[in-house]
């Protein structure tokens, strides 16, 4: 084992290790050398790699006797680089110690600055940098730090909350901000600070019964042991035990030189971006502040000046650039900017300090951006020949073209507001508008051209002439797919749902917000894509995507990359052409009782309510005769419109009773229609309750009491088509039975079907009517038997909705008591009405998938639940190899690009 | 292929085939081969065997050329040995002609006989039998068989329904009783049947276009076509393909010489069994007719004679005994008994004919026999050396102990009255009572000592104590998991819920069964065991099991062989003395929530809704104090009895609003206790209504979100624990969570029991206690992360009614709409709240049970949901090696018999 090499050097341009070392050199120890080893100027400093935390724990906590001599030996090197000496009095050099594993992991050390700072070497380094209050300020951190999680847990010592050593140096802090009246930590004088770390170290004595170490070296070795000992720590190992994560792979330890922006006006430090967060152009743009440190620029205290000429705006137009006030620095920067592009092919968001007019990199990752530049860098990235547009595709998260497909709140504006509510983003988009607490008041006001938000417990399909005219809708109650949500989505219309924080006092129409109390009338606005409440009128910003042409680039290249269909989930024509504009590729899921809400929907709704009651076979057919026109119509003019394409509809889903009239007038004139007396109406009505109607009378259950139901349907739907092909268009007719647990449910329904083809055959003079007969996939035991019912299906559509509502037994209408909870709590990572649980019901959808096309390997397989629309559920619908999704019209583009995003990872894995 | 053998010759002692020829004989043929070769006295005939199938559809419909002359031969050797000659016109021989595939199935072709009656042979046997009207009746029912199933069918003719060619010759006979102003077929006489059979011919001839074959050769050959045919026929095509059953498989045909039992008074005909089947004893019983045929005994026309003296009974005590009338006969049957028996070693049920002296078995199967009788015939035979104990305890079906453990409707009586009325059985047993319709007036009456049946819509817990003092329950709506089904099965008290049949009219006090009005006060009987409900008071009959020897003896048989433990759901000490009576060892499921139902429940109640009412954690955890000594007393009363045994606690399970007062009068002191107006409290209710309780607000869901809830509960169960420990008494507490989907959620609670159980110990100090931490999979996603659950997780206990209501998306209260015409049309087989759904919702319980033990080996693994009590889901549990199954009380002696028989019923299998 002689001369092994623990020890990796890195800085300045160079390093021993390289990006592909994780194994070795953990995570930040392979990315600081990768940094020095394309040339950027890197604090030097130098790894000790993760072998020497194997052999540590492997040999009762020593180490090989060759690391010593080798960090030695690394120290020498940095020193030689900087002109500076570890524990020199004169001219001191400080380090940082950092751990770093090959994935980085709760319950590791945090790092400690300032390693080095004694006694002894205060002085000099007051000298050098003539600022005192610095050097006690750091020294403070330090001993705050290092007596925290380098000595008290290397101790083992477990203190009650607020015992710890860390705490009771606090105290000793805010007792001198006390006696000197003192607001914030910077108000401490540098001899207010000097005193303060006096009482420190006396302090850390009498709790750890230790003293805090004088000397450089025992502070760094105290450090790098830290480090070690962190890796069997009780937080990490647990993690390790979840994730899976072997003991084995150890941690590594990063010290590095520390250096300064705060010595003179010859030092400065700033933060910059290779191109331009906010709009994506190609040009560099940044922030600085002389004689600082990082944390200056970050705080907001000073104001930052602009990093180039161009970047200069109103409120630091007459403060200096980088590119004014150091030329050169600003040239080597500006090279290390294109050689960043170059090497990352990304937009990189950039840490520099520059010590005495040497500039140093501390930090270089992939910068944040927003929707539309997103879009602009990597399109122009394309073309600019820096990346292929497979690349390109995956860096838009497919959720940021919600900022050009929907008005968004001013978002300069919203970071200075705070919310007062936050529920469930069920609509994205920002909206606002006057608080209306009446589907009534809001179509008034609403159609009156007055801009309102509908506020609400929850909606039910009698509020939907309501919610239309409204801007947004707000919600007390309820779930991702709760009948807000479903029907805003559809729209595409702003909402929040399942707001706890919101109670609603119908009676003096009032809501209240926490302790806000608002009136209705009063001004809201709602952020929909995040779920956020604000008082008062912000402003919005909207954008025509038609006009951005880096998006019409990008969903082309989506279209050319995915596998994935995506069809729309609609009911009606106008929806119907708005996804098409979208880029739909069929509908997905057409709901025939749509046609039982909304506009339009009084004489069908009546007439269906008279069938409800029907007390017989024979009543409920002739009911079934007069809706059967209405029906047919409406099917009719949605095929129409998606000629062409395939147009997946379902049957009656919903239970009966929610249909059932809730005001007295409709159950008069109901009563009076079917020559029944309103006692025995009620009667009928009460016979219809259920406990849990999710899980009720619904579905291909009615559809197998009632087998006049479904013939009504799929006549309609069938002579629907036949009228339209002899029209000469081209229709594709997918007949979907709901609610489906057990193939003879199937069996049953698909005889239906076979009758009523033949007949409408006949009746048209046809020989042939392509459509196909299969069902939802959305029952638990349906994705168990899911190679039975492949056996009759000719398609599988995935109701991924009821699906989690049954694998996890969340109603969608109820979670409002606890979700919210689970998701703050982390009892829960998402919520799964979101975005598809796939460790738990991912499972099952998988089983269902393979064993549908087990029975039959060209089973047409796509889903129609709101996941549809979810980016990351559309991957997860890719990987399990479905043919298409489906979603509401806004959400299409979306659904493009994760399917396009999900056929590029999949390349890249093979 | 020259001298293959395609015909294999049975009869009188003889077979060219064996029992083990299944798949070439059809299993109809083997038994045939079987009986002819130990000895019994078959009417002779021959197979033609499966091979002619594949053949006859690999040719074109041909057969091979040995086919022929073999069937020839065979006719030769059947002739032979009776002494007739087939197509003779003096002493012709008849042939029956039977389909017999590996196993039975549907659609294929029915039993034609009486093949060879012609013009020419008709004469010769009347001469025979004396019995002109017994020919023609025999050669209407040819003409009537063999012109549907072989000429009809054949020709593909598909006629409508009421078309057919069998409906037109029903037509015809109808038209001869009509004329002849006859109620029966049997007032017809030998002349109006001739006539009728000219009319028949005829008529076949003018539908089918095809004469009515008059030659005995093609009668047999066109049978034989008919069967083969009949393999490829679309009800048995489509039922193979549903089963999975190849179509080379293919059917053999049988073709068997008919023997006549009423050819004059040294003929007879009868059945027998081998042991008593009304009480078991070891008697062989049996009766018979002289001059008659098979369904002569049937059919009940005619006063049957006793078999042997022994069995005579008062009203046939003056008719002699087949003993007395052909005691050389006899004496043959009863060595054909014993012969029987040593071969099949069971009780076998047996058809003889007796033609002119000779005996000739018809048939021999297993005998059906009531509970009563298969306890002692399985004992006995054991006794006897016949089986061993092994087999023993395969003879009894588990739910034949129900007539021990329950009071009985008299067969007897019960078989002679037609129900008004059927619902699903929950509660076996039968009782009888008078009407009543409120939970009030059943305690009223119930406790005057009268008998009542409550009869509701259905059940909730502020009816129990009514429940309790009524004979028997009685609901028009909900499933085996409702309400009332549990809770009558809790006590093993008569249930029958669900009965579609009935409507309550609470305000006139009727019920209405079809058309049958019941007023309260009015007597029923019911029978939990079927589902049936009878009008009046039918008479019970009640066994104690503890005076049944032989139910002792297999009980304890049962004990030896099982492998599954057998635990009990209770909640009480007495129902835990009666459980441990039954023979339970241990409590699977303690409901905590039980102490707010029922007697004594008053106080605990209102606690608890004062709980439930309160607005912040301060309110609650000062009403959690009120509630704990009663939670503590209770669960320890019934800990204490437990001593020795685990008891499984399951932590509050339903949702909070179901303990909210319905009344007014209790909301009222309600409010006036809380200081809160009723408006307020209104409202608070309100806010706890759910649109789907089931998947609401419940279970764990409760205790993550108010964790309080939570630490009282589990402080009580360890408190308790604690002082029995100190009293002596050795408890094995095992904490439950309820309504799991995360393994997250389990973390979350685990530490509260950790942090409690700290608190605990050190409050008795004790250094620990015995306690476990697990859950109920009732979840689907439960079991399909149940790797990680187990992580956590000390014990899995499958709540299978609740993953039964998920997994199907069935709600258990409102199932009452459709699952009754689910079970009848068949698209169910069973009820999956009774029977586990193997198919189904078995793949996701074995997923969980392996999952779980991949992550622990040693998990501990149970069932309580009810179908720990069904004896096929007891069996389903023992295979997916669950380690013990828990159930109501009077259910444990079932799951300990059902135990058993999965445990042998494996040994078999290896």
């Amino acid at each position: 084992m002689n001369n092994y090499k623990y020890v990796y050097f890195f800085g300045d341009g160079k390093a021993d290790g390289t990006a592909g070392m994780k194994n070795l050199l953990g995570g930040k120890g392979a990315n600081l050398a990768e940094m020095s080893n394309i040339g950027l100027p890197v604090p030097p400093g130098f790894t000790i790699t993760t072998e020497v935390c194997t052999y540590y724990y492997q040999h009762e906590r020593t180490y090989p006797e060759e690391l010593k001599p080798q960090v030695e030996e690394a120290i020498k090197n940095v020193e030689e680089i900087l002109g500076k000496k570890f524990a020199d009095s004169e001219n001191t050099l400080l380090f940082s110690v950092r751990s770093g594993a090959r994935i980085s992991m709760p319950g590791m050390m945090e790092t400690v600055l300032n390693v080095g700072l004694t006694s002894d070497t205060i002085p000099g380094l007051i000298k050098q940098t003539k600022n005192e209050r610095f050097v006690y300020d750091s020294y403070r951190r330090l001993i705050s730090m290092y007596s925290d999680v380098v000595m008290e847990k290397a101790m083992g010592i477990r203190p009650k909350e607020g015992q710890g050593v860390r705490h009771q140096l606090e105290r000793l802090l805010e007792n001198v901000k006390k006696k000197n009246g003192y607001k914030n930590d910077t108000d401490l004088t540098a001899d207010d600070l000097k005193e303060l770390t006096e009482q420190m170290k006396l302090k850390v004595e009498e709790v750890l019964g230790e003293a805090f170490p004088d000397n450089p070296h025992d502070q760094l070795w105290g450090g790098i042991s830290a480090v070690f000992q962190s890796w069997n720590g009780k937080r990490a190992k647990s993690y390790r035990k979840i994730e899976g994560i072997p003991e084995e792979w150890g941690t590594a330890v990063n010290v590095q030189a520390m250096v300064f922006g705060n010595t003179g006006d010859r030092s400065a430090t700033g933060v910059a971006f290779t191109r331009d967060p906010a709009t994506g152009e190609n040009q560099f743009y940044g922030e600085w502040l002389i004689n600082a440190q990082g944390e200056d620029v970050v705080a907001g205290i000073r104001t930052p000046f602009a990093l180039n000429n161009r970047a200069k705006q109103d409120f630091n137009k007459h403060l200096p650039s980088l590119e004014e006030k150091m030329p050169e620095v600003y040239q080597k920067l500006s090279d290390i900017r294109d050689k960043l592009e170059r090497h990352y092919k990304d937009m990189q968001d950039l840490e520099f300090t520059i010590e005495d007019g040497k500039l140093w990199m501390l930090q270089t990752r992939v910068g944040k951006r927003n929707g539309i530049a997103a879009l602009r860098m990597a399109v122009e990235m394309q073309r600019e020949g820096l990346i292929p547009k497979e690349d390109a595709v995956l860096r838009v998260k497919p959720s940021q073209l919600d900022e050009l497909l929907h008005p968004m709140v001013d978002p300069k504006l919203e970071s200075s507001h705070t919310p007062i509510g936050k529920g469930l983003p069920a609509g994205p988009g920002g909206a606002n508008g006057k608080i209306v607490f009446t589907a009534d008041s809001a179509e008034e006001l609403g159609t009156k051209g007055e801009k309102v938000i509908l506020v609400r417990d929850e909606t039910s399909p009698e509020d939907v002439h309501g919610m239309k005219p409204a801007q947004a809708i707000l919600t007390s109650k309820g779930g991702m797919t709760s009948h807000a949500a479903l029907v805003a989505r559809g729209w595409g219309k702003c909402c929040v749902v399942g707001c706890g924080d919101l109670r609603i006092d119908m009676e003096n129409k009032k809501a209240t917000f926490g302790d806000k109390v608002l009136k209705e009338g009063d001004w809201i606005t709602l952020n929909g894509t995040k779920g956020l409440v604000y008082e008062g009128e912000l402003p919005l910003v909207a954008i025509d995507p038609e006009q951005n042409e880096h998006y019409k680039q990008m969903l082309n290249w989506a279209d050319q990359l995915r596998r994935l269909k995506v069809r729309t989930n609609t009911d009606t024509p106008a929806d119907t052409k708005k996804a098409l504009e979208f880029g739909a590729e069929g509908i997905g899921l057409f709901r025939i009782e749509h046609m039982f809400y909304g506009e339009n929907s009084e004489e069908p709704l009546f007439i269906l309510r008279k069938m409800i009651m029907s007390n017989s076979e024979k009543e409920r057919r002739a009911v079934l005769d007069e809706l059967f026109p209405y029906m047919k119509s409406d099917i009719k003019s949605t095929l129409s419109v998606m000629d062409g394409y395939p147009v997946t509809v379902r049957l009656l889903d919903p239970p009966l009773h929610e249909f059932v009239p809730k005001q007295a007038s409709g159950r008069e004139k109901l009563a009076r229609e079917l020559r029944i007396d309103t006692d025995e109406l009620k009667q009928r009505f009460e016979n219809l309750h259920e406990s849990n109607p999710m899980m009720g009378h619904r579905g291909v259950r009615l559809g197998v009491t009632y087998p006049e139901i479904t013939e009504t349907q799929v006549q309609a739907i069938l002579e629907a088509a036949a009228e339209l092909t002899q029209e000469g268009k081209t229709v594709y007719p997918e007949i979907m039975i709901p609610v489906l647990g057990h193939v003879n449910e199937l069996r049953h329904q698909k005889n239906i079907v076979e009758r009523v083809y033949q007949r409408v055959l006949e009746k048209y003079n046809l020989d042939k009517l392509d459509h196909l007969v299969g069902t939802m996939i959305e029952i638990p035991r349906a994705c168990l038997t899911a190679d039975q019912i492949a056996e009759v299906a000719e398609f599988f559509s995935f109701g991924t909705n009821d699906l989690t509502q049954m694998g996890f037994g969340f109603s969608r209408d109820d979670i409002g008591g606890f979700l919210v909870h689970y998701l703050e709590q982390g009892i829960l990572p998402d919520d799964p009405f979101q975005t598809i649980d796939q460790e738990g019901l991912g499972l099952l959808i998988k089983m269902g998938v393979e064993k549908g096309r087990n029975t039959d390997p060209k089973l047409k397989i796509g889903i129609c639940g709101e996941h549809g629309g979810d980016p990351e559920s559309v991957k997860f619908c890719h990987r399990v190899r479905m043919d298409y999704v489906s979603c509401s019209p806004f959400r299409v583009p979306i659904a493009r690009l994760a399917a396009a995003q999900a056929a590029v990872e999949e390349a890249k894995m093979n």
